[in-house]
């Protein structure tokens, strides 16, 4: 979104960025793109390979090594934290409503904590907590019992489906669903005899769901989303899955229900993982890879079926020789 | 969601499971997992594996063999069908909507049968047709002539396109849209020409669609969601796409138009099949396969593309050989 | 959606579709299917295979050859585009909205231009601008800042961002999201740190974008999409993407952050994309083809992960030699 007006020296950015300034003490109203950088910008430069271009810039720039140029320059050891420290440092808040909008329709037995903010439409069921400070958009539903936390934030049309319970500073983007039945059937004479999904869903504190990323309600117990986890867009929760603390699970994924996945696990864009596996604290799966059994702890896996990186850059590599192979099979 | 309070004995539901009640009559309110299973609950193994867990537990418990151990025990068949009976009996029915909210917008025209339940801020567009115990959740949308049956449940921000058809009994799910455009363009000398869309989308009996999942309409005639079948969240069905009943499609599985699926199929996770292809009856893809020509009624098929599940396990078979074969071309 | 009442002589059709009449000069009021083809129906054949089936039709047919049958037939070079134009010329003009529905909630500040129509519980927030004869479907929702065109159509249930900007006649189905935040952190000793995205959107002239589709707003600068281009359902488009004009992109497709496409690029659906590569004017990419590095102006690629099309063929032509090779070598 849009920037406030904020003002800083360099040396105030360097100072929260840990860095090192050389070069004049600029003062910085916004963070900018190399290409539509001015005076009044700062500027990240994840290499620096563009040195050349850089001569004439008069913004001041924040890199991991010292440029021989005459430029105010910010040196810190991680490029891609300053960024985001910087981005949190000008962005502006978001308020997507202020107050309670007339038009929210309320259960009277609705709790709500102090400056909780109801969009226009908003409709909140019977039973439900929501802790302070906490924002719902426009046309968003939250139904019965469900907890949110404090600090939270809700874009537009958001479904919460009831007894959902949310933590603090969760984020949940447009579209969003969540404690939706899992996809449980048993066979019977008269076809598909549906399972009742009994259970809930708690996503922990400090976890980001991308816009209409679905989340399923658990069987009996509950469907798990741990602290800190972030989700991108368009991606498949399935009912009883556990998902451990500060995951990162890029967009279109699908996770298969009563699959685990430990503690810093990372799924790369559109990665697939089968039911009822369990993903090893710090693994990482590669993007659209189909993860069809558990991963160890640490392991980075590949392809389809998924399998340890190296065998999978193995297994291209001799897939890149069947030329030779099949030309000396014919020739003998 | 919640269990209501309801009381049975362990006899009473061996004979609503037509299972055989080993052990003590014991009084049952809730169907509970193994871990939080308490005196009052019933507690459905799938299998018996963790015999030596169970010695104390008070619960009544369902298995499809009996336990050496003085428990109360009904044996069943099938403890997967057993599970969702007990859960359609434990279940709570849900209420999204009681009576029609003062601010849904209903145009003056539309037609509701009796015991209609309308949400807050659902709007309902001219000339609609809502048969009897139907209930549609907040913020929900139903476009132009469109007719649904009876005892049908729509959650929440469900947005359905005009002269949409849906049957009795249809679950749609937190932000379905059924009936828009199908992906169709002409070249022309200025650019994509597009085809717009007059045929319509059949939803028949029965049928459950999961969250976010999307169903095109026709170009001319109808896209058919063939009765008992059950799509779950994030898939996506073409235009003018033809599925058969008692279809099981999961998560994220996308569909090409005009393809038509028989009876009986079942799509894994995140399977997708091209236009213009027939899956026969009661023939079943694995997940993330891409299914690029017809399949007959009643086979398996994998991969990617996919081919008959033989095929595609001796395929993986030889591709674990591959090092082999290269370390024998190499020496000779 | 449903036909006007529109009659056409079928040498009207030919002139408009620049064909050929031959035959009698019927009186066409509909553009059919030719199973339900009546005396009042134009009929396009995409193929002329079932030459037999045709000799008792009474309607108008449009085709690419001369039938030797007393029918009436408009001769075209091109039937899917003559197809385009009768669904243009019979297709109902949508209407979603009409007026301003005194239920949406619109900020005083915002823009309207003559003949804009908003349905109810529309929500319009702060400093948007909207283009004469666009309509915006109900319970949609549009930031703050937000531009948009002239003759645009929301379909229900739309969000968009604040600031994200609209060209002219662009279409969003409904659950579409503009403007999300991207997928961005930074490790931290803290965990990830959000890269808040200050970035905006731009939607060209003419784009459609499917159900449910997303489109992430750029970290600083723009994603963009390019006049004229079509993305279809459940499609994931990342943050500071650049796609260009006249591309067409099929369901589920998703492209991570930072990626260029050029004019004219084609995604058979499912298709993924990886970040930071570029795809070139007028190539195109197979159905759930996993592109990993950048593809040549012009070129076809396939696979997983994609190569060019030629190289994709004889790879799998190789793999089906497997058998072979294997009893060769183990002969040996």
């Amino acid at each position: 979104m849009s920037q406030t007006k904020k003002s800083y020296r360099a040396s105030e950015l360097a100072d929260l960025l840990a860095g090192e300034l050389i070069g004049a003490d600029l003062q910085v109203n916004r963070l900018c793109d190399l290409k539509e950088a001015q005076a009044d910008c700062v500027v990240v430069l994840a290499d620096t390979k563009t040195v050349a271009a850089l001569k004439e810039i008069e913004a001041v720039l924040v890199l991991n090594r010292r440029l021989e140029l005459p430029l105010s320059q910010v040196i810190v050891k991680d490029t891609r934290l300053a960024f985001a420290q910087l981005s949190q440092l000008f962005a502006e808040p978001i308020v997507l409503a202020e107050g309670i909008h007339p038009s929210a329709v309320i259960h009277e037995t609705v709790k709500l904590a102090e400056n909780v903010h109801i969009g226009p439409h908003v409709v909140i069921a019977e039973g439900v907590e929501i802790g302070a400070g906490t924002q719902i958009a426009a046309n968003s539903f939250i139904g019965k019992k469900v907890k949110i936390g404090k600090d939270c934030t809700l874009f537009p049309n958001v479904s919460l489906y009831p007894e959902v319970e949310l933590g603090d500073r969760v984020r949940l983007h447009a579209g969003v669903v969540v404690g939706s039945d899992g996809f449980g059937y048993a066979r019977s004479p008269r076809g598909a005899l549906k399972i009742q999904h009994m259970g809930r869903v708690i996503i922990e504190d400090d976890v980001e769901l991308g816009t209409n990323t679905c989340v399923d309600r658990a069987t009996l117990g509950a469907t798990v989303i741990g602290a800190r986890t972030k989700i991108d867009n368009l991606c498949q929760i399935g009912h009883n899955v556990k998902i451990g603390s500060d995951c990162l699970i890029a967009g279109t994924v699908a996770v298969a229900g009563s699959t685990t996945l430990g503690r810093g696990v990372i799924l790369g864009g559109g990665a697939g993982v089968v039911d009822h596996v369990h993903i090893g604290d710090g693994a990482q799966v590669g993007a659209r890879s189909l993860v069809t059994k558990s991963i160890p702890a640490g392991e980075s896996w590949n392809g389809y079926p998924a399998e340890p990186y190296k065998k999978y850059v193995r297994k291209h590599y001799l897939l890149g020789k069947l030329e030779q192979i099949w030309q000396t099979i014919k020739e003998n």
